[in-house]
């Protein structure tokens, strides 16, 4: 385990996509557009805009193609979306985004149940996606959910997440997310699995994407710092579902994030005021108090 | 720092006096003593039931005498009272408490916003508390709040934490409960402060007291184990006030302290479902949602 943690990670921020895709109301387009506008000003270095999914399967994303097509304003941020198939990956072209993301899982019984495959079957499909996204100049990420826990298969082995690592690095990937799904994991967790995929695939390859449903996301933050990680996903204001607990929050909060690792001194390029800006600006389009305590923490002591 | 985490965690439980207290509402005596009961039920090994403080201070507890002498069935737990003076200690000393607590700080700004003296007279005022206990055969811990920073004062130095410390320990208590009493440590402040007391105070004798008010409880909780320390305490539901934002939590919830323990294999000889049923007693009585993440997510899934 080396000694000295990261002196800098990079925010991979999934509130667009992973936060709003759990929506039940319809956002309008210009909303979208302008919190992953926001977003970018506040200087993550790479936004997960939208999900090339088929409409009829995640409705609040339907309009993706949108979206990316009256995204202006940027900056130096990286935009990526998710992509499920051929069809997605057509569409992210026509898009003329530089990076997309596939998604799979550890558990059979995940995939069986969110994209009706099995893991082998969905890294044959992404074989593909991931072949003509590098033909056509793209770099891809992909996900690894339920790496730790799955809520319909339980525990999940190590070797299994590791496995499909490989796999995902071998076809093409440059970054494989590690994902807590459910939020389950503790620290002892990540040093077991994190570790062992760390064995076979270099550092800057791995991202982890942690779930704060326990409120345990920031000791496995912490527990990945020392291992040497130095990617994280968030979600702004902590948008983003959670399986078990209405109202409880899902993705880690950005602002969360930021706070943690700006106090212990670790450069993010992240502006907490700006997150916090983009955060509110979404909060008023849904109407709610978001579940990020940062966020809470500024909106209570911030002029209104 | 040790290369194994501690195998075992003594967990004290505050929410009857630290959550309590922060309650608009009066709590009915035998709500309280049903609480406390329950809480030593699930197998806490300490719980801090009451406040000797004078009635008009803190309203809530008024009823400390009589929950005192009601309270029955408490098994192998070790019932601890908050004392803050010489009126206290009588008080507690018919109560026939074997352990008490007193409360101090690492800032004059805070010591003299809530007990209205400074840290030092602070000391002297518990020299003669602690004396007194001493002498009647009790034991006593003692409280250093604003260990990290002080609301009104910001950043407090290590050094003033741990000078605090030794004269607790020099005046006859056996533990100092290091407290982040708003929440904003990180592991970074747990490892230098906490650190630093460590120098010249034993490891079972430090516990550590901490909000989740940014999420980051759970984060210093794993720090804290990593310096060896092995004694923490947690508030059932996450019941206890937060400085800044309503709603949002204050102290760590037992809950969630237990969810992480049990799963990092670390024993604490409490039972979480028991927890749960204590904290959903007091969650009827004050009818309302607990923040603790875990009780929220058993009360998604327990039959009603």
């Amino acid at each position: 385990m080396p000694s000295e943690l990261p002196t800098r990670v990079h925010i991979v921020e999934v509130g667009p996509r992973d936060g709003l895709q759990n929506e039940p109301e319809q956002i309008p387009t210009q909303g979208k557009i302008e919190f992953i506008q926001k977003l970018c000003a506040a200087g993550l270095p790479t936004v997960e805009a939208t999900s090339f999914v088929h409409p009829k399967a995640i409705p609040q994303l339907a309009d993706s193609g949108d979206v990316m097509s009256q995204l202006a304003d940027v900056g130096d941020t990286e935009i990526m979306a998710l992509v499920p198939n051929a069809r997605g990956l057509e569409r992210a072209i026509a898009a003329d985004l530089k990076r997309i993301a596939v998604f799979t899982a550890a558990s059979d019984a995940f995939t069986q149940k969110n994209i009706n495959m099995s893991v082998a079957k969905s890294l044959d499909v992404f074989s593909d996606v991931v072949a003509g996204a590098l033909a056509g100049g793209m770099s891809v990420r992909g996900y690894v959910s339920t790496a730790f826990v799955c809520p319909y298969a339980g525990e999940i082995d190590k070797s299994r997440v590791r496995d499909v690592c490989e796999k995902l690095i071998a076809m093409g990937c440059d970054e494989v997310a590690v994902s807590d799904t459910i939020g389950a994991a503790v620290p002892k967790d990540i040093l077991g699995t994190v570790g062992h995929v760390l064995e076979s695939i270099p550092l800057d390859k791995v991202a982890l994407h942690l779930h704060d449903t326990f409120g345990t996301a920031l000791a496995n933050v912490y527990a990945g710092l020392q291992l040497g990680v130095a990617r994280f996903d968030a979600s702004a204001g902590g948008l983003g579902g959670c399986p078990y607990a209405k109202g409880a929050s899902g993705n880690l909060a950005t602002e969360d994030l930021v706070y943690f690792l700006d106090r212990m001194g670790i450069e993010t390029g992240v502006n907490l005021e700006r997150v916090f800006e983009a955060s509110s600006g979404i909060a008023k389009v849904l109407n709610r108090v978001l579940p990020s305590k940062q966020w809470q923490r500024m909106r209570a002591i911030v002029p209104k």
